[in-house]
């Protein structure tokens, strides 16, 4: 079975100068740029190892994988515009580096791109791989689109608040485990079945970075703590909270503070105090025991698994 | 064989309320507002003639015809943003009516849409037909970078000029017939050829449009004449008399006028004068000519390619 070190440069390397030298630059370059930016790769990674625990050539899923990784990052690409993001990975966003029609334009290229990624596929795999995509690329964008209907909504609902990061988060990383596995060449129930495993490592991965935004550490999460809480972000902390008190946190969202810690702190410390936290963590268990019983019901080998295992407990110990 | 006039319903009939109901409304809605604001429906015409040119059975070729009217539609809307433009087809556009965020989500959703259309094509077809699909995708993105390049660069080369239309009008007209005969059952050489004379007919078609932007007749052309002298914009008409008297056009473009209609005679006077006008007639009638010569070397029975030619005509009497 192949390591997540292992993965990681075999992504590297088909990735790296894969746009070099086409023209009009002004086009290919930022591609270049965002799909060079790194992040972890984890998409591809999940396409590798479910083709890998069917079969032992994980090179035939190598093209759609990097075809998932480049759908990601054109999301993040035309994500980054309607955010009004300035920074992505530590380096300036593309419609910053250059302009907003350029990361608009580049952007459409790259999710031509990613489909390109499949076209190469075996005919079986061809049309089931990119019915699965396509239903996919789709449900992003419903996704984000949720995402920023709940702006301007004053209570989300918890459900419609999962169904959201399910749709925007969710179901790429699932489709990422469920297309590696059709070209490893699994049965159609267990193709499923990592897809659903997907799903609960998704929501779990999601729940954890809505958690660590607030809870976590800031030298192992990578950013600041408590963005969201600034922001008055719709998260499952602010949303579960206003559930159980809505007066309390409308009135704690519009108050005026000294300075951002404060808000941070004050708001911080009511979520321990309506034991916003425990529902969280119980949340985020609940997701994981669920992707542990999906793995364990696929009619494969334990030792084919393994992988799979270390890169679910290495989510997981992101918070316990 | 089913000529325009019937196609024109069956088309219609086809994107006519596929949206309908889905959610979130702020996604479809948009794309169903851009889906039904009318145009002539040439590139699924085209794939349905094309279609019709080697098999009885059109149906087959619907869903994708559909599919290249969709990626155009979506190409219209995003090129709308990056232009600033607030109508099309006397209306609104997206950015305009909704906001800019929703004009760019909707449009990746249109995309991705678009590909959906092509994805219960029979083994043979789909994979051929998304090649074609996806490398004209690819081109028309090039060829609107090339368009934005254009305006800062001071002088283009008419070979660099044809390029750019042949990328961003003429591959998808092209791609459109080539798709149709695919899926009619076409000869791969057959099908070649068709790209080809989407090519030509392509070419004459932005060309026409170039010309009747100054030389038409506002009555028919059904924009305002002029359009492109007001706005300096580098056409067939504006490079051509910029490569035959460079000093002369920077001056004329340059010089202040009384109004856009003193602006519009003086240079259009002197596209006269410098024989442009004649120039671009023949550079339409040159491509009209490859057009057909390419047509009839197409292997079926001359009544099969009938409608294609009425089509072709129509589209000439434009100018001649």
């Amino acid at each position: 079975m192949y390591s997540i070190e292992e993965l990681i440069p075999i992504v590297n390397k088909a990735i790296d100068g894969h746009y070099n030298n086409r023209s009009p630059k002004r086009l290919y370059e930022p591609i270049s740029y965002a799909m060079s930016a790194g992040g972890k790769r984890i998409r591809p990674i999940l396409c590798l190892m479910a083709c890998n625990v069917f079969s032992d050539d994980i090179y035939k899923a190598l093209e759609p994988a990097i075809g998932l990784e480049t759908f990601h990052n054109f999301t993040l690409l035309h994500d980054d515009i309607m955010d009004h993001a300035d920074v992505r990975r530590n380096q300036p966003t593309v419609h910053k580096k250059w302009d907003e029609n350029t990361a608009i334009l580049s952007g459409d290229a790259m999710m031509i791109e990613a489909y390109e990624y499949f076209l190469n596929l075996p005919t079986e795999a061809l049309r089931h791989s990119l019915k699965v995509f396509n239903q996919t690329a789709r449900e992003v964008c419903e996704g984000q689109q949720f995402d920023m209907d709940f702006e301007s909504i004053s209570s989300v609902k918890i459900e419609d608040y999962l169904e959201m990061i399910r749709l925007k988060t969710a179901v790429l990383l699932a489709a990422s485990l469920k297309i590696g596995s059709i070209i490893g060449g699994a049965t159609s129930n267990d193709a499923n079945l990592m897809y659903q495993f997907g799903i609960h490592m998704g929501m779990a991965f999601q729940l954890q970075d809505d958690y660590l935004d607030t809870f976590g550490d800031e030298s192992t999460f990578g950013k600041k703590i408590g963005g969201d809480i600034v922001e008055n972000k719709k998260t499952f902390l602010q949303i579960s909270a206003t559930e159980k008190n809505e007066q309390l946190m409308q009135e704690l969202m519009q108050r005026t503070y000294k300075n951002n810690q404060e808000k941070i702190s004050v708001i911080t410390q009511t979520y321990r105090d309506l034991s916003i936290d425990k529902a969280a963590q119980n949340a985020i268990l609940d997701e994981y025991k669920r992707a542990y019983e999906v793995l364990n019901s696929i009619s494969v080998a334990e030792n084919n698994q393994k992988e799979l295992l270390k890169f679910l407990d290495q989510l997981k110990q992101r918070v316990f």
